[in-house]
């Protein structure tokens, strides 16, 4: 059908910008000089205004009336309606915004994650509030419009559409209010629990250099080649960790703390989680609106399963822990396994996201979802931020902050105008929970795999059970698919109940 | 005047994209994991056709008519009058030059560059000439075009005009028929001349993070900022050194080998000259036609200024040579400075352009010209290229070349499409010597300022007498603004005589 192929034409050329956008922002945050910031921002604002253009162009338009209205129509299979309907939706969307909109959010954006990052190397929340305000009020301006395109019930539904399709935030209060409920126990339990760990030893100095050995060795284990002659990623350092890139060049970065290696081990476990997931989705469907990932939760289910149902494991651990003190010239040789495989999953309320474990994780999610709800039902102001996030921190984890650095300017999102992308983290483990049960019903014995150190099983069972279907399916669909199921909370609950039951002996 | 702001609105995208599609070139040479390069060149190819419709678009035409014939047209400035003149000139080129002969010759240089990548590898000229056939058959139908518009005397002169603007290979062949007769001159001088360098102590192991950290010593002492929170340089590693970038982020590569060292020291030195050139233009005419170098020619004149006259001068290593043994732990603590000096200096005809020193450089340069010259007047043919290139060799440099690969085949231009570019190493060199005789008059003290390791009285130099006239003269008029005069090869001979009598004792 000659409009179809006219449709794909154009998105080809969409998607090899998008593609191009993201290694100019991955130069942006790991290799530009510092004083280029203001000229990589116009370059950034020119691509958006570029593919803003592209994205509008009329003809787009005009082509998917045409095939919607083609006597052969149904004769286009799954993936080709799929592909017709994920272009409407992006078409839709985008018409709608104003190309002066887009071009200064662009370009605001990215002065604002350059002003936040010496606001929070400066501690200085007053610093960086007017750049978030001016992110906020572009935001909010565009959320309306989207609110009325997707026909959302609040502005804050058409944000969390962006990241998770169909998701409302309805059903994340809901499924949040149960978790919450869950990971509170589980929480009360551990702090009670005979069996405690010590996690002294995980601030041994490892070296930056060895640490960049650990990083390559974890790339491996996953099967990430980020160093033969056929390689299609790499690993560099930013202060935020973070993937991007397109099927045959994905990166990751990550950041080496001198005396908690265990950070980068589990960054990069995490991002390689993403990069594996865009480099399994099919290499036919590249350049296709079908071509890339579900959702970012889907994305978060794949990092998260690396990360921790594989990562923090007592039988990946069995496997690499001599391998480890090996490569540190035995930096841990006096101290057991098993004290290890607690430490790395020491449960502890915590001011930080990125640091925080699987129990307490979720709750720094609830508190930015409930924040952002507030914030774009005109409930909450920019202003009062710092002074909710105290609060809910203090009510929910029971942290005190003592600075805004450690506080609600410890993330880049809002800065990066990222606000409805939070609850995408914890339906992700959401996601991965039920993933997990799935899986062990299709391969019981997937933790004798892990204890001899090979992934290859776990990483076939991801290909043929969710990287192969790209973005064929919103999520609620694709996990439907993927188990049968509609979203659960008990899989996820049971599978920390589980794994902390036997580490702390409740 | 409101075309007028129209049109720098145009060419402030075009610039923003042009710099962005750098940022993209250096990517892949420098950084990008192997498995990109399909991808890569999908995304510089839809680069290069967004780039070209903004150069075509007919609205700049327009403009451009609405300018030339406004009624205030009079009263805009030199500099306004120069962006109106640069744009019609790069509209009328662009737009006359068919899309199929543009997209045809892209592809065609794409396949011959890696075709010629393996014929040298395999010295093997018949492999590499089809491919040569097609590049130059497609450059002389562009020659001819441009010819046309361009209104030059030959269509060589019309590929010279795209680095050269406004030079002519009548010119170019006067000026070099005297040089040739000044280089053979010091050449035979040289030959009898009492005192001979031995080089040999150069090939000695420096390992490559030393030669890092003096390359990083090299770019400070130029002032060249790639370390500080407020650096708008990097150092990579390439096969081929190049500098690129625009402005406030401006990147250069150098290439480290372990026996020979010396290699890096110059390319950073050289890069460094024209990256200092890219960062000395005024701010202020960031994203206008004006806010550019003003040609290959002077560009490769500040390359070569910091590079030998500045780089390989015996004051600069008074300064330096102590510290380059420290940087490397007294490689060199046995060999007298003056000997040293003598052989970063030393003058030997070779086959290799790259490797040539500061005398027979020229010669090489003329060999290329007078070749080019007559391929494109279809007094030589495709065929004929080995044969005359090894016979020029003999007779101009005594060399004899034994096999193409370290002769005809040596060098990417002609593969790349760039007929026409040599002769702008070798105006560099002219250029550079009537700056030098210019700067002597008005600094007659600036060795001091090197034996110091001072190079910030030349910068600001180089700075207000060449920098700060960004592209707002063609090159030979820029010479005479600089230095009163109009081309003259006397200073540089006299340069290279005054130095070489010094060092070899003639």
């Amino acid at each position: 059908m000659e409009p179809y192929n006219g449709l794909m034409e154009k998105a080809k050329d969409l998607l090899t910008l998008q593609s191009t956008t993201a290694i100019v922002y991955w130069d942006l945050e790991t290799k530009m000089p510092p004083r280029g910031i203001q000229l990589r921002s116009q370059q950034l604002a020119l691509l958006q205004k570029i593919g803003h253009r592209m994205l509008t162009d009329p003809e787009i338009g005009k082509l998917i009336d045409a095939i919607r209205s083609h006597k052969d129509y149904d004769s286009l299979d799954q993936l080709q309606k799929r592909n017709v309907h994920l272009a409407k939706k992006e078409y839709d969307e985008a018409t709608k915004l104003p190309e002066e909109l887009v071009v200064e959010t662009a370009r605001q954006t990215a002065m604002a994650v350059d002003g936040w990052k010496k606001a929070k190397a400066a501690k200085d929340w007053e610093m960086f509030k007017p750049d978030l305000q001016k992110v906020y009020d572009l935001r909010k301006r565009a959320a309306d419009i989207l609110m009325d395109v997707k026909g959302t019930p609040t502005r804050y539904d058409a944000l969390i559409d962006l990241f998770e399709p169909g998701m409302t935030s309805e059903t994340i209060s809901r499924i949040f209010s149960r978790m919450r409920e869950g990971l509170v126990e589980i929480m009360d339990k551990v702090k009670d629990a005979p069996r405690q760990p010590n996690a002294s030893f995980l601030s041994r100095k490892v070296p930056l250099e060895t640490q960049r050995n650990i990083a390559d060795a974890m790339a491996e284990v996953i099967g990430y080649d980020v160093k033969s002659d056929q390689a299609g990623g790499r690993i560099d350092e930013t202060e935020h960790p973070f993937t991007t890139g397109y099927f045959d060049d994905v990166r990751i970065t990550t950041h080496y703390y001198e005396e908690r290696f265990e950070s980068s081990v589990f960054s990069v476990l995490h991002e390689g989680g993403h990069a594996i997931y865009e480099q399994g989705l099919p290499h036919e469907w590249m350049f296709q609106p079908v071509g890339a990932g579900a959702s970012s939760g889907i994305h978060e289910s794949q990092s998260r399963f690396v990360e921790n149902m594989f990562g923090r494991s007592p039988e990946f651990w069995g496997y690499f822990f001599p391998k480890l003190n090996k490569l540190t010239g035995g930096v841990l040789s006096d101290v057991e396994l098993g004290k290890f495989v607690h430490a790395i999953n020491k449960v502890e309320p915590s001011k930080i996201r990125v640091e925080a474990d699987e129990v307490t994780y979720g709750l720094h999610i609830i508190i930015r979802f409930e924040i952002e709800k507030e914030l774009f039902a005109d409930r909450l102001t920019v202003d009062e931020l710092p002074q909710v996030w105290n609060e809910k921190y203090r009510e929910y984890l029971g942290v005190e902050i003592e600075n805004d650095s450690e506080g609600v300017m410890q993330d880049t999102h809002w800065a990066g105008g990222a606000f409805g992308y939070f609850p995408s983290y914890a339906l992700g483990n959401i996601y991965g929970g039920q993933m997990l049960e799935k899986m062990t019903v299709e391969i019981p014995d997937y933790k004798d795999y892990i204890s001899k150190g090979s992934f290859k099983e776990i990483k076939s069972w991801l290909e043929d059970n969710v990287h192969k279907y790209g973005n064929l399916y919103d999520p609620a669909d694709l996990i439907k698919v993927i188990t049968g199921d509609e979203l659960r909370i008990e899989p996820f609950l049971t599978y920390l109940d589980d794994k902390y039951s036997k580490l702390y002996g409740y």
